[in-house]
């Protein structure tokens, strides 16, 4: 199977799928995209490596959602709302059962969002994913209602969608750095590979969040790049924080699950703040905007927790439930460390 | 080096710079694009590989022009003007030597043509360089100026800008499948690792030509694609298109040259119709626009040659200076051939 043969087969979808936004799709030189007026085209870019984001024997429709889930987290962070994207694809051959699969949970993800595939690029080469995503954003009365990092003021309330840790603890159980129970190992895993970016809650936080980012490599880390540009610190509850592993919520009593888990306190804590590829939303908004913060948790479907609060000092930190400092070295994600 | 730290240095670059079209830039979960009212945003992406887009000795600054180089080639082809791109970097390692001579190249071309690096991503993998360019098209009284590959029509002149084959021709003699002077090679080697994309060409044919593309995969395979989108045929002349291997041309008596080179008449029209990696933009419009192509020409400053016409008849004809049949079977390249 050839090159332009490949594309045909799998990935050239009728032209009566296009969105409004998109004039022209695959087949020529570029894609076209015509914005409506008034608004900003949100970009964003994420590469995946074999062995670096996901295992050589991951499921490739599972790897077909996770690639373009990655990048549809980061227009959910941002508040956009998906229009298209390329992909750009090597692979070591042209294994046609790979490629139908892989193109089925790419293209089950796009269509839940209405988000095109647009063009791209397919050659041969060691695995690697690369998809670019566009998205819109309004602009209202000159001013774009972008969510960005640096909007996080002193006072604002923290919070994380969802939850947090499970994808980690696959990946470690995966690798057999851990033994958990088979239908636990299942839940975590559909977490790990086909994480649900949080488009609904990004687009219900427009005019509501003060600052937002998503959590891929790890909550602390993450909040980090928060703080860093918006200048400011942080206090996070980590009696709160610790909840949202969903392995031991989701049996019973927390606190047992985890010892059936053989995890300790501070190893729980750490898949939660410290984890990784989680692709929830991390954002900050003012005290008086609880109730609506609520309101769009429940309009988009996507449960949100407040685990903290920004404050004018530099630094993150972080206290138990009597308001006592909580030491312990959570390492962030580095893709170079 | 850390991945932040990697693109703090190589790559993120002062804001001051940032084009008018470009409203975020590196740093946040997207880039933002602020298109101008009747505007279009060509969009395309080429992912460069290792061993096959490039030998593993190229060098670092060359391969940033290359792979910059060949996106804005198709932003060219569509008449767009370039804006902005990002980059998503798979590295084996964070060599820093690597790293400054790539992003230096990269960045010397990218300046040339007032295109911003707003986003992408870096991680740990085999090495692989994957760009999304972004362009702008007008749209006047509600019609797009982008040039297409389906806009050829029967009695059509077709062109073709610069010269050809020779990027085919340094990648055989690094190869050892054809020896040359040192001389020679040096100047074809250019063309193969730093192709000029010809976007000021692209620019001046807006509402000159009725169809264009790019060569990447050798002319008759570009064609190929143009009469296949445009539903037509083609008639090419070889004794014209033979003359367009600068290789030859360079030397004196092109014939002696190839002599000289030891190339057989049908190797070199087989460079000249079928090498690839050219980069030069393949073109047709109206015979009463012969004039005006040349205009387009001289006002981009980029020599373009009239080599055939378009033709009712579905088929590519190959023909001599004596209006004979060629023949001979000259391959496109295909990645997954």
């Amino acid at each position: 199977m050839g090159e332009f043969e490949l594309i045909e087969r799998y990935f050239k979808r009728g032209a009566h799928q296009l969105a409004r936004e998109v004039a022209l799709g695959i087949g020529d030189d570029c894609a076209l995209l015509q914005p409506a007026p008034d608004t900003q085209i949100a970009i964003s870019s994420d590469m995946l490596v074999q062995g670096r984001h996901f295992l050589p024997e991951v499921d490739p429709g599972a790897l077909g959602h996770k690639a373009l889930a990655v990048n549809l987290s980061d227009l959910a962070a941002c508040g956009a709302q998906p229009r298209a994207f390329t992909l750009a694809l090597a692979l070591p051959q042209a294994d046609e059962r790979w490629l139908a699969a892989f193109s089925r949970g790419l293209f089950a993800l796009a269509d839940t969002h209405i988000c095109e595939l647009i063009g791209g690029d397919t050659t041969q080469g060691p695995l690697n994913i690369c998809i670019t995503v566009f998205g819109e954003v309004p602009v209202v009365s000159g001013r774009s209602q972008v969510l960005l990092r640096s909007g996080a003021r002193p006072g604002d309330d923290v919070y994380v969608s969802g939850t947090l840790g499970d994808a980690r603890l696959a990946l470690d159980a995966l690798n057999g750095k851990l033994d958990i129970p088979a239908a636990l190992l299942a839940q975590a895993r559909v977490r790990l590979e086909q994480p649900t970016p949080r488009v609904a809650l990004g687009l219900a936080l427009r005019g509501v969040a003060s600052a937002a980012i998503d959590v891929s490599d790890g909550l602390l880390g993450d909040l980090g790049h928060v703080l860093k540009a918006s200048n400011c610190g942080a206090i996070i509850n980590t009696s709160v924080a610790i909840e949202l592993l969903a392995a031991c919520r989701h049996s019973g009593n927390a606190n047992a699950a985890a010892d059936r888990l053989q995890l300790s306190h501070e190893q729980r804590l750490s898949y939660v703040l410290a984890g990784g590829d989680d692709y929830e939303l991390l954002f900050t908004a003012p005290a008086t905007m609880r109730a609506t913060v609520q309101a769009a948790a429940r309009t988009s479907d996507t449960p949100v927790t407040r685990i903290g609060r920004i404050e004018a000092e530099p630094g993150l930190r972080l206290i138990n439930a009597r308001g006592k400092p909580v030491s312990g070295r959570f390492a962030s994600f580095d893709h170079f460390a």
